[in-house]
């Protein structure tokens, strides 16, 4: 039975998911699509960086580039509730045997950083540099207008593995997907803090490895346009699956890859989740409305390429079941 | 050069496509999916016929089912301007040599039966029994939310034909889809009468056949909750292509076939077409977003199946040119 | 009995409303408003005008401002079928001791200029220069990315009178406002040439003056977010009404002023009316529904102030009757 | 200074609004108002009450209606974290001297029964029984597609001190109001648990009394569908309000009045709140975009109507300030 009771009294509180440090060779191709194609705000500039935001986050930033050899991503941020929080998290990483360390970041301050038990990158921290609140300045809206980052999802060689290590860390669970053996296993599973669908996700899959960044917009006809300004301003072989409904958790997607192939979700419509004794949904792995609500299934790309984290060995995962792939 | 001049006075005067008549082997299937699904309203019921409209006509009907052994299409209607010009087109398709005859039809007043040079039956009117206009009754809105019906797409074995004939009569050209050859030949033509990018269209293939009939909405989201509709209620396997936008007239659209195999287009967002002087859009054959501005190919299907009008002969095209297709 | 049989075979074939040409005292906040906020595309810019378009015309201009001393309108711009139609046009308009002059306008041709018999400038031209159809280059889409121009819509001292010129050379009536009197007296009607409910409307009031300029957009949504942009990006006192639904022509709306007063009707929804025996639908000048479906009576600004057309005549409307007003 | 730091670590866990219980005087005219029109699904039914719940809800019944003499709140339901929690918030209601009762309610077992400092009757518990979730059922989807309860809005006699009381419970402030006194003081309060702008809200006025129950949609576009149905279809009278959008809290709403004049807000939009580090939004009584971004002021009866809790004594506020009123 893979399925665990959520702790509710966490060693220290994560709030959710706040932001991504990704690698790019061209800050200049990268400004160009995540700026002037998908919309998103810059909240500041440097020779070997870009922090970008949404309309609606006052957060410094929820996606940095930095120019780099090869893409690459260099670490998950997570907002922790309090410096003691992230005090307490230093503690509970350490006595894991995993690496911490504290740094001060540009725009961000004091910043625990560690790793989970597959060697991912996490960055916690509790204050960010506030910015210019854009929500009401409609004028500004651009391109998919992008309202916030919503979740991580990442490739692991072990779900149970990751599920059970962040669990204990207070990650809830809210939808899962298993194999249909006797004896069921976890293929992919769906994490919260916030109070929403996820945080943070895993797919079985060679990891660790970055699977794509989520970004919130507030309707379906932000995502469709997105298509329609890609489709016709170079980035249609930038678009890689939908727009199209999962029939997990609800939401209406797209998927585009950055031009070094670093995967984002546009996404929305998923629902509310806060209630300590939600029943998680579980989905079979055979089940092609899992994937895609109304049918296409997900190109091979999909399913086997990510970003990884430089330095962090791939581990190949031992459960070798598979899910319905196009072409 | 196959694009010719529009023919601005024509013999007689067609107003648009208006209605179809589909036969279907069980007519509580085809009100399940018609009505219950789609949303489509009731005009009339008999132990043998539904007649359907949408919310937007006062027309008494745009779709009429008629229970059949096999599925079948009677007759594509168009309205014509007057009693006048209907007697005028009369003469017109007798002096092609083509069959005339007049019949009072229910609900429908004196009624032309004639064919194209391909055989394909015709049922063209001048009045139609009036019903209650629905458009501002928006709690009878329903499922897709469908406001009319909006045009007609067949296969034919000869574009080049089918598109001078309909050119004569006044049919003035929007789009046009040719191969790349020197000497280019027709593979699809969108033609219309009340001033959008079409109220018949033909493209290549085994015909006469109906490819499909459009019916229009006003908004992209009826469309996507169409989807997520008839994925959820048993329904998936009739979702055929889409949703998507067309290169082709700009159009986002959903394919969804009936129970009897009918295709139905679901769609909305093109573009004014009334000035004379318009000139035609021409798409390369090889072009795939002439298809799907976002890049997904047609399914097979898509290309192949259609709707036999009983007793017409089947011919296959000269042109063997084929576009992208899935899979 | 106000209402006429519509006129099938006019002595000249008026294709659609094409233009409007304003004079405005600053181009630079006329750009802004125009450009930089409602998302028109500038098709030429010299020093003393400025031509705008919609994303899916291709006619080179729709609305042309001029550097003006005073708020004003100088023509309103009609597209007819041919250059023979613009001759008989010419021809039709002397004979009715109207003025009439042929001119060449920049980027427009041969263009008739005449009045109708209240003296409003109207403009008659064939063929216009083509401008890229930008339609499909979804990038370009800005604010409220507003289609095409749809209509103008006029104050007159006779709607009867307007309706029956008007009526005279083919335009035809969808929907119109009357009086509850024994004997019913016109106060507002909406006449159409290309096929859904208005290219040109007449309220009751002092005119001739322009009351709006009606451009169109896909979507509901589209407006929604200009009222957001407009709202909180200097342009909240220039949102006259709405955002609603009028119970006439079903049209959801958004009526705005630019820097000088002229009013721009930012509209969707309406409906096709192609078929020659449409029913005209009447409405009581006392159903307050029939202003806005949801209720909102219209500020009195809205029923009062229009746009001059310099050097004509105003004079005063015989009939008395008015509408529901609020405040 | 009127605003606190958030309470981090309250005496008792309460996750969020969870549902509202009314007394309706007669249940038929309720259900054709609330289940036929706004399009809630029933859960049960019984010869004196109806339950009611949102197509995203587990939860048996968000909106609970008692037949009654006369209109009425019975109660303002809560979930709590756990029965631990509920006994912790037992224990510190009775500490504080208010009444404290547990019963068994039917379909939601153990609920504690107490109140505020003001005698509003408050509804707390943690489980309750599970409905089928229709998230995915698309076709039960009716009316407004209501999601979900997002939050309960009451008039306090003293928002000061509602505001104090709840925060020691654990609520935070997203956005407040207050006067341009050198001394401000309160006007208004939005406190959250769940981690968007509100679950319980406090405006100045006569109270105890409920201003509103919030309800959640998924997309703007089924509130200006709500408007059509309602305008339509014999609701005109119960459009209280809107569409429009907030400055506070950026929501797009339609408050409507049911056949009681209970008032629902249908509204959706806002934003993400998670943060305990979040910046509360001070707005100026007099700052006509707080009510309305797009600048149409509230009706007087939106001001000062409200629903009454049964036998809870009604206090009229010290302060006098009064916000800008429409007519």
């Amino acid at each position: 039975m893979p399925v665990r009771k959520p702790v509710l009294d966490p060693p220290f509180n994560v709030v959710r998911a706040s932001h991504v440090e990704l690698g790019v060779r061209d800050l200049g191709r990268s400004r160009a699509f995540y700026v002037d194609c998908l919309g998103l705000l810059v909240s500041d500039e440097t020779e070997d960086a870009l922090y970008l935001r949404a309309v609606e986050e006052r957060n410094h930033h929820s996606i940095v580039l930095h120019r780099s050899h090869e893409p690459a991503v260099h670490a998950l941020g997570f907002k922790i509730a309090s410096e003691e929080d992230l005090d307490r998290a230093a503690f509970w990483f350490g006595r894991k045997n995993l690496p911490v360390s504290f740094r001060e970041l540009p725009h961000q301050g004091r910043t625990l950083r560690t790793t989970d038990i597959f060697g991912m990158p996490l960055d916690l921290y509790f204050r960010m540099e506030q910015a210019e609140r854009m929500l009401q300045k409609y004028a500004a809206y651009q391109g998919a207008r992008i309202q916030r980052i919503d979740h991580l999802n990442c490739f692991t060689p072990d779900v149970q593995a990751s599920y059970d290590f962040y669990s204990d860390i207070g990650f809830r669970l809210t939808e899962y997907t298993e194999t249909d053996d006797p004896d069921p296993q976890l293929w992919a599973v769906w994490l919260h803090r916030k109070g929403n669908v996820h945080d943070l996700a895993f797919t079985n899959g060679s990891g660790p490895r970055l699977h794509h960044i989520g970004v919130w917009t507030a309707s379906t006809l932000d995502i469709l346009h997105i298509c329609d300004v890609m489709a016709t301003s170079g980035y249609l072989a930038n678009m890689e699956r939908g727009p199209g409904r999962h029939g997990i958790s609800n939401a209406f997607f797209l998927y585009v890859r950055d031009p070094d192939g670093h995967r984002v979700e546009l996404f929305t419509s998923d629902y509310l989740t806060v209630d300590p004794d939600l029943e998680p949904i579980r989905w079979s792995l055979r089940d092609p409305q899992r994937q895609t609500l109304w049918g296409h299934p997900a190109p091979k790309s999909w399913f086997e390429e990510g970003s990884v984290f430089p330095g962090v060995a791939l581990r190949e995962p031992a459960l070798a079941a598979q899910p319905i792939v196009a072409r």
